[in-house]
């Protein structure tokens, strides 16, 4: 007599996704490589992309997203919205939603700078809307979907700037939402944040820019094909793409402000000390210092 | 009957050196590197080294140098005396070669500024010496003897500054000497390298010195956590030492103020556009152009 065998029910073993359908505004670098990631760690969450024909043909060819259009309309069922344009396109977009998107939703950005964004939702989504901004601290040197990975998040930091009203259940929701993806959520203050980045991103890149601006005018080609590995270590950030700077920059004025007249006054006081060397040692003991906390601190 | 096979005379196959004793002063990562390189190229050369006793004993143990101490007289019998120790330092030691080298000998130095040393060799060197200016543009992030390396200058500049009276015997001489340890000579007036140099090198130097030190200053070891590889890869010189850098900056003073005068205006031109954005435009166009004819330069 033959014992049956229990029937296998094939189980499914993908992860349930936090939500069904993300919407990802804006397929760059930052937001193709979002879209990646999510399709890698939530197989079962439609990933739809909005963005210009060419980027969205671009992005199906490299399987970034399930469905994608360049029209806000395939957005309309998502149930998280994310804004990745650059920020002064993100802050029009906001106030096409309501149009586009009938339910409740969540919406985040990944934009560069927060306190205009962050007013700007407050002042224009209707109330079922939830926003919380953001801010993946990750990049390239070179932009665009073709440089997009799906482990650009992979151990960086990503900055949420709730205002006081915000749910603290969605602060929840998408901390857990960017850890899944490899990040490490961080929380603070949209002026905090924006006070930060102006010292740590745009300061040293406008900075870049100026330098390299500066050099190449002073010494042409010739000049350059003597430079050393110092100059070229140094300068990498220059060939970044002025658009995205620009928006960066008028939003972001008066931080960005504050640090350069900081950065000009170290610069002026160096130059005053020339003559004797006096000033230079001060200046190169606090950078060598903290140049090596800034090193540490990518060690722990 | 046996056939007797020739006597194989053994044939010294080793190179026959440019000079027979070069003297090193200053043992530092130039000076070291110079000494390592040498005995690698021409074992039959005796490469003599002078600096501190402890600096010394640590060369010996490198095998750097055949003999070494820390008094000037060790280096009475050289055919070159290469001057390697920090700029106003080789100055002095310019002085002291009437009292300790009693016969003709070729001088030259590897000193990042050259205006004021050649000026200094003009005045002070007796008849029987040779001074040309040179320096070699190859660096590491960290100085001293214990990072020197025999390949430092494989395919780098080695620029040489004569004034219109050095024999142009000695020129072909010392670019035959270092192509053979790897560099490529160049040749321009100390006032054309001091020039440039203050753009390649002293501006990106204490730009990224000033900027690490700004952004350290304003966001504390808290906010370093949160910094991207674009900072980290910006100030990788925020490490240099102060002392070498205030020689380089009394010596070449005017260039690097006018360097610095130039891109104080730059900075402040994107300060005064940052509202709304103008002038970025050109500055980002123009770096990124340079940023590209830098990096094509290192390809060829």
């Amino acid at each position: 007599m033959s014992r049956s065998l229990p029937v296998l029910q094939p189980r499914d073993l993908t992860p349930t996704p936090l939500f069904d359908r993300v919407a990802i505004v804006g397929l760059g670098l930052v937001g193709g490589s979002l879209a990646m990631a999510i399709r890698r760690t939530w197989p079962k969450c439609l990933v739809i992309g909005v963005d210009r024909k060419d980027v969205v043909e671009q992005a199906m060819r490299l399987h970034a997203v399930d469905v994608a259009a360049d029209d806000l309309v395939v957005a309309a069922e998502a149930h998280l919205i994310v804004l990745a344009a650059p920020v002064r396109q993100n802050i029009s977009l906001l106030a096409e939603l309501d149009a586009h998107v009938p339910g409740a939703c969540l919406v985040t950005d990944v934009s560069s700078t927060k306190a205009d964004i962050v007013a700007a939702a407050a002042a224009s989504l209707p109330a079922r809307f939830t926003f919380l901004g953001g801010h993946p601290l990750a990049g390239a040197a070179r932009g665009g979907i073709e440089h997009a990975r799906a482990d650009l998040f992979a151990d960086r930091p990503w900055i949420f700037t709730p205002t006081p009203n915000v749910d603290p259940s969605s602060i929840e929701t998408l901390s857990a939402f960017v850890t899944a993806l490899g990040a490490r959520p961080h929380v603070m203050p949209p002026h905090d944040h924006d006070h930060v980045v102006a010292f740590l991103s745009h300061l040293p890149q406008l900075t870049v820019s100026a330098l390299m601006s500066v050099v190449g005018g002073a010494v042409g080609e010739p000049g350059l094909a003597l430079a050393g590995r110092g100059l070229v270590d140094t300068t990498r950030l220059a060939s970044s793409p002025p658009e995205v700077w620009k928006d960066i920059a008028v939003t972001n004025a008066s931080a960005i402000g504050a640090a350069l007249d900081l950065l000009i006054h170290e610069l002026q006081t160096l130059r005053q000390g020339l003559a004797d060397g006096s000033r230079l040692d001060e200046v190169f003991v606090a950078a060598a210092k903290w140049r090596d906390a800034l090193m540490r601190s990518r060690e722990g």
